[in-house]
């Protein structure tokens, strides 16, 4: 198991590579992975989400107990929606509600695949081999909009707000998920905890159906989907979802901002004019 | 009005500029309006869709006449999901059929916005200011997908295929949208013909209301929904979509492949294993 990780540096720089020991060993790229020779104290750098997907392909129903409790079959294709590139914070980093939004905002502990090379109509040998590594995502949503309009589900806009995707901390290669366990915490109380293990498609399973709908690029991210215990974030509460072996990814729902006003007046030309 | 196109130059570089007369006057970037000095014929050159967008934004339900005729009340805040970046193709590339696909394929003649600056929380001026120009999308579908799995429609999947966006082929600064119209043609018979002023959300408060969920980046485009006339492509056929003023659009969907034994093998694995 390798950890890799993404900083800022000191001079706004970007840097990546593998973590060991408190330091990183800084790599060309997640899809070049040749060493630059560079060693860093990860104390001095800021710590980003782990990588920066052009897509983030995050998939609904695809734990048999969800399944179950949602009285819903299980899906014979991974079930997906696009959760925009721009949603992605890392560890640590802040969740902003939206201006205009006052609803019930969810979170959801996922696993997160991270790809490591173009990967496209791809049997699952080479599904598992395009599998860069694993990471946790906190896949969050605005969820009284999700059905606000009777006649489309707005999963993309939900899901797709600035900050609504949690990534992180780290990437970890050669992580075996069938041992693993999603714990999820609100304000230090548990409130999921379910095994990797009840994935209705596996991770080389999700590549290789995905692959064949859309290319999957180095960099770009599959959110396995949750299972039972989601539920509402209060605005200051802070959510950490732990996958051992992994790490815990924790952030903060902002205290309510006073920018509502601004925002609503904008809104209101828009839809007046 | 300028004419911005995108090309690859005969040492495979991608170039991009201001077109006319025959000639590309280079520019540094989309969001970097700088010129090079550089003067290429076009002729030497192979036209790209003119953008290559982050994320691409695609309405649904945004034409009176279309709401009317679905029997759909207008919405009150442009309704939308997210075609992926990889399905964008130019003028003149080839549609492909998904191999594990044998429906319907729909075409959807559409304008696209395609923003200049980054725009987040806009107000309808500065939403105004951030539009670099106008283009032109054909939004297509994969349409037996969109209901095929009763308890999620899947707008993504169905419109997210690789080749299932073209966009070209030229971006138009200074377009003048309210007196436009779109005008499909399949294999040279006309489809579609609807006016640009019959939109609900008119391109401002589009870019408005949408910064408002999501981060707008350069090159980022907004797909604005279609109207009367969306049909299907039979394999082989050529979609034709013109503005006049911005030019046209045309691409071809393949003569079938016989590609589907391996994917469909493939498939079949990853279901079963």
């Amino acid at each position: 198991m390798d950890i890799w990780m993404r900083f800022m540096s000191g001079d706004g720089g970007i840097v990546f590579g593998r973590v060991e020991g408190g330091y990183l060993h800084e790599y060309a790229s997640l899809d070049q992975r040749v060493p630059t020779g560079e060693v860093l104290s990860t104390r001095a750098l800021t710590p980003l989400a782990p990588c920066a997907p052009g897509k983030i392909v995050a998939l609904w129903n695809n734990y048999h107990a969800l399944a179950a409790k949602l009285d819903k079959p299980v899906p014979a294709h991974p079930l997906f929606l696009l959760k925009s590139a721009g949603s992605v914070i890392g560890d640590g980093a802040t969740i902003r509600r939206p201006a205009s939004y006052a609803g019930k905002i969810v979170y959801e502990g996922e696993l997160g695949i991270v790809i490591g090379r173009r990967c496209r109509d791809a049997d699952l040998a080479e599904a598992a081999a395009s599998i860069f590594g694993y990471t946790i995502v906190n896949d969050i949503t605005a969820a009284d909009l999700l059905n606000e309009n009777p006649h489309f589900p707005q999963w993309c806009r939900a899901k797709g707000f600035d900050t609504f995707c949690g990534l992180g901390p780290a990437i970890v290669s050669g992580f075996d998920w069938q041992a693993g366990r999603v714990v999820t915490t609100l304000d230090g109380v548990e409130r999921q905890n379910y095994p990797l293990a009840d994935m209705v498609f596996s991770p080389a399973q999700q590549v290789s159906l995905i692959s064949q709908d859309l290319t999957l690029e180095p960099g770009d991210v599959i959110a396995c989907g949750t299972s039972l215990g989601v539920g509402s974030i209060k605005d200051g509460a802070t959510v950490a979802v732990t996958i051992a072996g992994i790490g815990t990814l924790s952030n903060t729902l902002a205290a309510r901002q006073d920018t509502g006003d601004a925002t609503a007046a904008a809104r209101a030309a828009a839809n007046a004019a």
